[in-house]
């Protein structure tokens, strides 16, 4: 019989936040070129963080999150200026949450099921987003991956929800907007839920999440089933 | 006084080979979605690669190859067959030289300098992509991340060129056409030459190659310097 949930951990950056929300700041910055950059400036973030985790040269999201918007200016060879810049940066620290993010939370919260946040994001970056979201209220636990001074898919990320929670990943479910997220969270041996909003096609890893769905809602139906002891 | 050189190691992928000279084919296949298909299918491959290594899930090369090719049709609908696969999987075998490739490695063997391939390829891809594009001759090593089980960037590949050639990373040259191997090559403590065929933009890494050119001539010239006592 599969152990019963003891809580859920949400990814950030895609999961509960619209990254790409801030495409209109930059499109109006650049015009008509906001939804390229934001999209090369959210890949490099996810390559940078990979590249420094495997060389072990850990910096602070943040420092990730600059890095990858000023390469992605350059690539695009959109000009950006120190006040551009901090307009993006700030902007990235203000982004959307998705519109199904807190009716999914409440019912979480209304059956008593600890939640928490695990993601890339830094310390600062996370207490930012969430407020800024209006999400702060809805987590027993956060966690980054400043703690570990490593990013996804490292295992010493994934291990700060059993060592903070004190209860092993099989009975953690991790939610993501992320494939490789949630592929890289059941390699490490949590329950994982890939919410695929865009309904794109199932990274080839050689894993597949134990469930997969187009919303948060779908992912909070799973958790609940979890809870009640499905499997 | 900085070191002599030793040897030069040179990246396969990108770097003596074209990845983009199978886009061709693809088009024949695919008819105007080649090059999208081969950008794509190049991505994956670095993605799921680095992916793997961070969560210590090695398989060969050729399996990510594979994997990346079905995920990129599968993103792009492209109706990928039994015989497709089989022919764009060879073709992957038997990628084209840049045109400087042969011009570079004889003029390295002229002087007597070590050369060898240092590559996420695994022994049978790196043995048949030599052979294929006529290459074989020029090497007195051959590397493949497969005996780390791990891919670049990871300490684990680089620290086969020292294990091998028995010499410091600080004598080895390592030339690559992909800036962030060019940079996780330097933080392991190669020297780095990258050559930045396409002029695209350095990637923000808090790290730089210690020299960057437009051809494997230009990285030849600059091995040639080093090798002559220079800095």
């Amino acid at each position: 019989m599969a152990r019963a949930l003891s809580a859920v951990l949400f990814d950030l950056y895609g999961t509960l936040l619209d990254v790409h929300s801030v495409a209109t700041r930059a499109d109006q910055l650049f015009s008509g070129r906001g939804a390229a950059l934001v999209q090369l400036w959210r890949d490099k973030q996810l390559e940078y963080s990979r590249l420094r985790t495997l060389s072990n040269r850990y910096v602070p999201f943040t420092q990730v999150v600059e890095d990858a918007l000023q390469y992605a200016c350059d690539a695009l060879r959109l000009p950006l200026d120190a006040a551009g810049r901090g307009l993006l940066m700030h902007e990235f620290t203000q982004l959307a949450p998705f519109a199904d993010a807190i009716p999914s939370l409440r019912r979480l919260a209304a059956v008593g099921l600890t939640a928490g946040v695990l993601t890339n994001g830094d310390p600062g970056q996370l207490e930012d987003a969430l407020c800024g979201a209006g999400l702060e209220e809805y987590f027993d636990v956060l966690l980054s991956a400043d703690q570990a001074r490593a990013y996804k898919t490292a295992a010493a990320v994934y291990e700060l929800g059993p060592l903070t929670l004190g209860h092993p990943a099989g009975e953690l479910l991790l939610v993501s907007g992320n494939a490789w997220d949630a592929i890289g969270a059941k390699w490490y041996g949590y329950r994982t839920f890939w919410v695929n909003r865009s309904s794109a096609p199932l990274d080839r890893l050689g894993e597949r999440p134990d469930g997969i769905g187009r919303s948060l809602e779908e992912a909070v139906d799973f958790a609940l089933r979890l809870h009640g002891g499905g499997t």
